[in-house]
């Protein structure tokens, strides 16, 4: 579950740099919690391709996060954020990064 | 200058998207300010292939950026953050961005 948390957030974040193919699987499987063979049949490919394309996108977005590290500076920016008294710019910089 | 000023930003931000090649030709052209010519000898490879290289990488480093506007939030936090009254959290923030 908390694997699964990590890559919706690191989904979110890069998913810009996916093809429509990656994207559209990858958000089938883990934001619909579609199984492999629900969406090999609703997609009309085979089960390995959807899987491949799983396993493919998560090595993806493992290697987006850890060259650009936006979701771990991102992270940081919150932490260090949530100590400034003023609500206001609190808010502000939380609308930025998307929280 | 504006332009290159602008590049030089998107390349720090996004180079590690990049590839070895991409990334030391940029860097001589852009960061070292050689030209064309000088990259072409210098590296073993035509001029052509040198200003082929640098196009490549301008179209790859605007389109990161008009997917990940990674540089255009950064900017918006550090314009809230410039409000903060707290040198220390501002510090802190500025220093996970990299500014």
């Amino acid at each position: 579950m908390e694997d699964s948390f990590n890559y919706i957030e690191l989904f979110e974040t890069y998913k810009g740099l996916l093809t429509d193919k990656q994207r559209e699987i990858f958000s089938m499987h883990l934001l619909l919690d579609l199984s492999l063979s629900e969406i090999s049949e609703e997609k009309g490919i085979t089960r390995q391709n959807v899987s491949d394309t799983i396993k493919n996108v998560k090595g993806k977005l493992s290697e987006y996060e850890s060259t650009l590290k936006i979701k771990y500076k991102n992270d940081r920016i919150l932490e260090a954020v949530s100590k400034i008294p003023n609500e206001e710019i609190r808010e502000q910089i939380k609308d930025i990064i998307g929280k």
